[in-house]
């Protein structure tokens, strides 16, 4: 892409502006850092400009890895069995260089051609997976904390279709632009503000040392149990090394640590599901019992997850639980966007699969499952409350309007 | 890219005839062997393609390695000098799994946007090379001889506007499809046939053992001098495992190693060099002393050779040297190409640089400095002769004709 063409790009501008961001707020890479991207080939547009934003903020070498979902097909359709959940080794090597270096990361999301794996059989789909990789990446990120990282959305038109039934990337777009902020006069003002307000409430949440939330509303009634150390935490995040960093742009989360035994009860969720880019999973419904998911039901991607719960023992168990209210900027945008970093942070959330260990306070106890997977259950009918251990019960959410105070 | 979009692609149709020679014939891909491709992302219509056919091929696991020439491009502009030769670990460890897993390996050129690196420092371009990796992997192509590999080229519209003027794909493909001789009615015979008449010509090369060639032409009178060793070989290879295949798809040449001290004389190119994508070297002519390059001019692009040179003691010294008759697929096509693939194997060549051990019968003596670079002398214009020890000269090419019988 020349300089030129960007001119004539619908999309360019907020390109340029939410990969600045990328780099500054998100991963805020320092001088003299070693910058990993991953993304999408179809997503060149925006890594070109994180390159180009991580270069001018003084990164000594930026790595792009592009992934080939059309590739990516063949392999699925064709590998042996034994081959699903490989992780080739350069690519460990890659992760390994991230945590040596104590570089910065930036993933670029976003699904540019939905419905590429509509054809492709579910169960391998799922079983698709490179558990190594996955697990590693993971731990760097939120164990070792050796990395400043965050995760981006890159527009496209084929996004903007599947979200608007029409290839609008200027709306996609727009939505985009009020979603991280850059609307307004000081983006980078504003995500302070804004993360400071979302760790105002984590620490709130703290200090009640609530032993259970309840969740209320149609087709839904979920008790989830938390750990003695469960610890609220929002995305804005921190090295070992010191350097800030904000896991997700956007984000509009507070999350912790549920028991993994302790979840009961059953759970409708309120969107669909992308557990991975251009698979979706509609009118889920699921059923707790111990904190093992026990019933399943879907009304299509079913067996996609069925093959994730296969993948590990502890895949059927919660690793997070999340609350957002009604104030979310993605929220307000009232769109599906088939993609589960702005999904996620439109609504309340639970995830199966891996917990993240800032939500225990890197104490044991969360799940280590090799796999993730949000699933959206807020809206307006939801009701959300906090049960200490003495049985106290205090509403956290009602009609989307948060509730409990602020603590100093 | 999707099935349905394909078919709409006037290049579509020559990309999967290609893909597939390339894997059939180019790499011989085996059942059961990893596949390593790497290209430019431009190019994934064609890396695409080679993967579906190297999977239909029996391949265990494809691995696409993608990289970004605009990314590049703020690489060069913005690195430290130290980081200009920098070769990632990561992308090491990938060579050392190629060489460990015995895979076949498939480099598709092509450029698909000339004119990228135009406002950027010659030198420094011509100075960003990761040199350990370029080593290392000619070293595993051409050494330890682990890995069967191919280059081959993938058409684009950028391309074609560098050839012809006009982003005419369909004439860049059906340009493509006469040099690879897609268009015979069984192209993997024509192949077979092909190599044998190479072959053929090499052994009459080596049976003649010369120990020099002359080129005199329009401001060219060269001596090459050839070592005791100097062995003289064609595209057509095979592995340790004893796997053929053929490193370059089109190819046309004969080539064979000359001793890096004995080039004596003046030459001049006559055609473009493309020492990389994108970077184009017009009007050069060279004066050799004892081996070594002492002069140096070209009308644009030549701060990217003095860069180049000077990167090792060993690049100003040749380090092969090829023949090509008019019989060429590619030179009677009578068109520039502006890629080392094509116009090599349009007309005689001279390489400063590496030599390929095969070249030598794997006996020391060639070059061995971590650069290539290939440069056309060849033309109906060029008289080239063989001189033996005792002075006895035989011609072997007039006016782009191959005067020199076959041995049996």
């Amino acid at each position: 892409m020349t300089a030129a063409s960007r001119v004539d790009d619908p999309g360019s501008q907020l390109v340029e502006e939410y990969a600045e961001l990328a780099v500054r707020v998100g991963a805020n890479v320092g001088a003299g850092q070693h910058v990993f991207v991953q993304t999408q080939l179809e997503n060149a547009p925006f890594a070109r400009a994180v390159a180009a934003a991580a270069y001018a903020a003084g990164a000594r070498f930026v790595d792009v890895h592009y992934a080939d979902q059309v590739v990516r097909r063949s392999f699925v359709e064709a590998a042996g069995e034994e081959m699903l959940d490989y992780s080739p080794p350069w690519l460990l090597r890659r992760i390994e260089s991230m945590h040596e270096l104590r570089a910065a990361e930036i993933t670029i999301f976003g699904d540019p051609t939905p419905g590429l794996f509509a054809a492709v059989d579910g169960d391998r789909l799922g079983r698709a997976h490179p558990r190594e990789y996955a697990r590693r990446l993971m731990e760097i990120r939120s164990f070792d904390r050796t990395i400043n990282w965050t995760i981006v959305a890159a527009p496209s038109p084929g996004w903007a279709e599947q979200v608007f039934g029409a290839p609008d990337l200027e709306r996609l777009c727009e939505a985009l632009r009020k979603a991280v902020r850059l609307d307004e006069p000081d983006p980078i003002a504003a995500w302070r503000a804004h993360l400071d307000r979302l760790n105002r409430r984590a620490t709130s949440l703290n200090r009640r040392r609530f032993d259970a939330l309840r969740f209320r509303g149609p087709g839904t009634d979920l008790t989830v149990g938390l750990l003695e150390v469960s610890h609220w935490v929002s995305g804005d995040s921190e090295t070992i090394d010191g350097r800030r960093f904000c896991t997700n742009l956007p984000t509009e989360e507070v999350y912790t640590t549920p028991d993994p035994a302790r979840t009961e009860g059953i759970v409708r969720a309120t969107r669909p599901l992308t557990p991975r880019p251009g698979l979706v999973v509609e009118g889920l419904s699921l059923r707790f019992e111990q904190g093992r998911i026990v019933e399943l039901h879907a009304r299509s991607g079913e067996e996609i997850l069925h093959g994730q719960l296969a993948l590990d023992p502890r895949a059927p168990f919660l690793g997070e639980v999340a609350l957002v209210d009604g104030d979310s900027r993605v929220g307000k945008l009232h769109t599906t966007f088939y993609n589960t970093l702005l999904d996620e942070n439109a609504t309340c959330h639970i995830a199966y699969g891996a917990s993240f260990p800032r939500a225990t306070s890197y104490q044991p106890g969360g799940n280590t499952a090799p796999v993730h997977a949000d699933i959206m259950i807020g809206g307006p009918e939801l009701i959300v409350d906090g049960i200490t251990r003495d049985g106290t019960t205090t509403a956290i959410l009602r009609n989307d309007i948060w509730l409990l105070a602020d603590c100093d």
